[in-house]
């Protein structure tokens, strides 16, 4: 069976996500409570994320630079709203020296060493960035400043799931300063657009974003925008940030600059951010119940050659398949060719199944005879008989293809699975038993809100373009709305 | 003055090193002791270190993967010497909650998140990651494993340096398991020779190479092995190390493999890495009392075009100097123009020369009218007026030549100031007045090593292949000595 250890979706959906990072060799709890291994399949695909959107911030002209893992405790408590949503659960250091034991066979805290004031490893950057920023700028000139961190964060989540909720995380954290809000707004738009651009073009996964709620946005922001994408199961999948953080935190770090007339001004900032949650969302939108499906841009692996061969023409079937690799397949990056000899060439094709190999090519000598070979697509399951002649062209294609039918299915689901309800009973019921979105008039207020998560487990996910300004009536209170709202259960 | 603001090198080296590092732009101090900030342009340069070293890292069959942040107290004490070398200082965690203080005008430690086991922020990773492998490893079929990782690390030091010694640094480190000792120790060379090589053909920096003593080897290790650089002051920089760990860790975290005839055997394991310390390399290598200068193959910007313009000309300028990168200069990487109209050209040539660009180009309008410009190379300050249509070619060439130039120079650094002398108290006054390394034998005994490290503050830095079973007399005591070995004082 092609699907051996991996639990159906429809039987235990959070079982087969944790199924397929198993099997798909992504990623494994360690020793540490909440704190993941992520094994090299896992990062490769990671790595593959950060050399594209990597180059995408580089063309924003946003400049990579690395400050401290440590921030001072009373740094967190400088921004008053900051301090409220960041500074709860994070791990403190609050000594530096080991010392042996009294019975000798270990290491205990030397409590000689305690800290004067203890430091907290960074749950995110402003606090440790912005003190520094303040003698980087002194004058208009050195606006705009765009600086981008890839690093690793530590929230002590209580509960953890691998990829989408971890005590450590990897991230990129972007934090840019202006002279005027006007520039500072648009760096927000722009760089949600790219996150955007970027899920779409890379991922393979159609999204919604705009601006977040008053309750979801950002400790410390004036404004958040988000990327809101749908799992299969229906639920949200927060993507990414953006925030305006208007002049909170350059005040408070006293932040200033000189402007063209010298006055002294506190400058407008931003701050944005994604995540190795990104790795979470990009299983959960396209795997199914054989394993992992991955969009060939992000693949570490786009093509694999199995060979089938026997103890006779083993040697023969592999140099073909060098071969192929060398000449046939020219151009084509990133294919594996799987040599083993000590499994079956069916358990391979099962476990490159599991890893989501976009194709897999499978060649024998009875193949190699008729100048052919079997083609396979994991995401459709496909089988192609190719010759050889044309085996470069058509596997290009199918790449393309590939990575455009996994979009459209995720478009596809998204706007599926978003709804309109006539009325609150609908809403709620909507959530007790179907899956996906709605979309609904809200009329801003907080009480509302909360009663809504209280009792459907929804909240807003974020304010589109389409729905700013659209006027209606509260789901909740029936009063007037002047925006329609995006609402879902998410992760 | 070009030199404004760089202390000289004969005055005060080590302040000619800090000024370096400021009027570079490439790090700088935090608000966290012993944490520095890395800069966009000395992070540049780790990126293009990273891209290099990573692509050998990848050719020699090694996987990336991300290991915890975070290592349980106990773990470090499992190997006994391991514990000694590293368990002394270093950050722990302690707790995992802050709460408002009594005052409500900040945060404190919430004294009931208390961690039932002390978190210690990795000084490297052998122990947590071994506690995986251990569960990764079954049989000779999943050997080799190779391992690597690009990550931040964290030890508490009493003196802190920019890139050289700081309490947070990044770095990679390669850990690799295998099924016989000879693979591991090949393994272990293998990967000093990648470092190198990577010295010799990227940094440009010639070193000596080899095993380490008894009394300088990781703690853990059964042999370690180290490359040595020479910095213009004479003293010896630890530049990499590579370790053969034995089976000392295999056995304590419980790594076995199930042998071709079915035995159990504890695995040969080495670890080897290189961290933002070959930036502090980089720096003091190379770099003269004008400021840094950089090896082209890492330079961030390879090539400045300055133009020289006025109110009348500046478009005008500025135009040829963006047709000149487009086309003249097409194919040479990284070329930046400073565009800028606050500053002079003046100001501009000084500021790039403290950058370290490889080549700086002058344009004006004279220059376009005749068909040239000026090209002024970094290492040596030759200035030539080279004809536009040769442009492109002499650029290409002079890149070479500025990187072999100064590998020559490192080479004939370390080659002069390598010396030997026929008695200790030569050997002393050497170290009392003279800069530089000698060669010179040892009886291997500790106390012979010890009372000239206490008299003369030079050590062991490595036995090179040259100094194998080179026969002759103790330095110290004058009894039989089977290895001349390489001594300095070091960084």
């Amino acid at each position: 069976m092609s699907n051996k250890g991996i639990t159906p979706r429809s039987e235990n959906y959070s079982q087969w996500y944790l199924d397929i990072i198993e099997r798909a060799d992504l990623a494994e709890n360690s020793a540490v409570r909440g704190c993941m291994v992520i094994k090299p399949y896992g990062y490769a695909i990671w790595e593959n994320i950060q050399k594209n959107m990597g180059e995408m911030i580089k063309r924003a002209g946003v400049k990579n630079a690395y400050f401290p893992l440590f921030i001072p405790k009373s740094f967190l408590s400088r921004e008053a709203s900051h301090v409220k949503g960041f500074a709860k659960e994070c791990a403190i250091v609050t000594h530096y020296r080991l010392k042996e034991n009294s019975t000798g066979d270990g290491v205990e805290v030397d409590e000689k060493s305690k800290l004067e004031e203890e430091l907290i490893v960074r749950p995110t950057s402003e606090t440790i960035m912005y003190d520094t920023f303040s003698k980087w700028i002194t004058s208009w000139r050195d606006l705009p400043l765009k600086i981008n961190q890839w690093a690793n964060i530590v929230r002590w989540e209580k509960r953890t799931r691998p990829f989408l909720r971890t005590a450590e995380f990897l991230w990129q954290e972007g934090h840019t300063v202006h002279s005027r809000h006007e520039e500072a707004e648009k760096e927000v738009l722009d760089r949600l657009n790219m996150y955007v651009t970027f899920a779409r073009e890379y991922l393979a996964m159609h999204t919604y974003f705009g601006r977040k709620s008053e309750s979801e946005k950002f400790a410390g922001a004036l404004n958040t925008y988000g990327v809101e994408a749908m799992m299969q199961d229906g639920k949200a999948l927060q993507f990414g940030t953006s925030h305006d953080l208007g002049q909170n935190f350059s005040k408070v770090f006293n932040i200033q600059f000189a402007d063209k007339e010298g006055n002294m001004q506190n400058p407008w900032q931003t701050s944005w951010g994604t995540s190795t949650r990104m790795l979470g969302a990009l299983i959960m939108s396209h795997s199914d119940d054989n394993g992992l499906v991955l969009p060939p841009k992000i693949a570490p692996i786009k093509v694999v050659v199995v060979p089938i061969f026997n103890d006779q023409n083993k040697e023969k079937v592999l140099a073909f398949c060098e071969e192929m690799r060398g000449e046939l397949l020219e151009g084509i990056e990133d294919v594996e060719i799987d040599t083993r000899d000590f499994v079956s060439a069916g358990f391979k094709f099962n476990e490159w199944e599991k890893k989501g190999v976009p194709i897999r090519i499978e060649v024998g000598e009875r193949d190699m005879n008729a100048s052919s070979c079997v083609v396979v697509r994991r995401d459709s399951n496909e089988k192609l008989t190719v010759g050889l002649a044309e085996l470069r062209e058509r596997i290009g294609v199918l790449l393309e293809d590939i990575q455009e039918s996994l979009l459209k299915k995720s478009e596809q689901n998204l706007i599926s699975k978003t709804h309109r309800v006539g009325s609150y009973d609908e809403f709620k019921k909507h959530f007790e038993e179907n899956e996906g979105f709605l979309v609904a008039g809200w009329c801003g207020s907080k009480e509302c809100e909360d009663s809504i998560k209280y009792e459907t487990k929804a909240t807003t996910r974020c304010l589109t373009v389409e729905g700013e300004g659209k006027n209606g009536h509260c789901i909740y209170c029936g009063k007037d709305a002047h925006d329609e709202w995006i609402w879902a259960k998410s992760y």
